[in-house]
């Protein structure tokens, strides 16, 4: 370890806000502690829920979605964003259930982290869910989802040939991968 | 594998945009290819680099630096964002330099991956760095880093006790214990 400390960085005024849907897009300036100041863009997110959900035969519950920021179609594990006040767990209950259908008894929570610390207060809360019973699927009227069931093997040989895009997507494989 | 084909959604107009420093908000009504319509909130990224570099004696280069958007230190692997048209290899040698010093003789692409395509078109290209030789870290005047070399065996630990709450350093970390 070495070098200073690292101490915060303290609000100075905004200087543009706006709001969308679910994004609110704001730019601060900052006082450094060295007394410099600094312009900071992020966006702010109500924060998300992740869930890895594994059947018995060792087989990885994905969807797979065209992501429009991307203009792509990407393979990610089911997720979705916190309503106001919502329990994160209950969250990640609701989004398995109405992206794939699959009702999981078994919840283990195995990390919560920031996508992306640099622009965005984005927290998702990662689940690991088993023993799962396949019900109806019922996604937002504004998803177009389909699932897949794939062998955690080949998930990570996926990995492998750049075929996983998507971070938390990522994470949850490698996760499972070293906790087997 | 189940349900039906997944198709893009296909861009109507903006309905607003903001500039920041160096996001660009936006957001865009979209035509599902249900024929529905939707809104999409996304911020425009330029895109980024993270390295993951290894000392001989299996010790992680870590920077810790506070973070804005979310309130807090993180522990993080040395990243950065591309500049307009820059190679992303030439952008992680750079920065790794920049903020801890080091230099890398061996450099090793591990994946790309997308940190938030759910609202962002941030692009991430991870590298694995060895043959480290140390010299003297440059940071850029508004970013107050300091680095920390932790055993890979320890970062580890870090995970489990959720001390690691950095997106693409969970991905790293992950990657390189299983590829060990």
């Amino acid at each position: 370890m070495t070098g200073g400390t690292t101490v915060e960085e303290k609000y100075i005024k905004t200087l543009q806000e706006q709001q969308g849907s679910f994004l609110t897009f704001r730019q601060d300036e900052v006082a450094l502690s060295n007394g410099a100041r600094a312009t900071r863009d992020m966006v702010l997110h109500p924060g998300a829920v992740a869930i890895i959900a594994v059947t018995e035969e060792e087989e990885v519950i994905f969807v797979k979605q065209y992501r429009y920021p991307v203009q792509t179609v990407l393979y990610e594990i089911p997720a979705g964003k916190l309503e106001k006040g919502e329990d994160p767990l209950i969250c990640a209950t609701r989004e398995l259930e109405e992206e794939t259908g699959f009702v999981a008894k078994s919840w283990e929570k195995i990390t919560t982290f920031y996508t992306a610390p640099g622009f965005a207060n984005e927290t998702m809360h990662l689940y690991y869910a088993r023993d799962l019973v396949k019900k109806e699927a019922h996604p937002d009227p504004d998803e177009i989802i389909t699932f897949a069931k794939i062998k955690l093997s080949e998930a990570l040989q996926m990995i492998e040939k750049g075929e996983i895009q998507d971070a938390k997507t990522l994470i949850a494989l490698l996760w499972l991968a070293k906790a087997k």
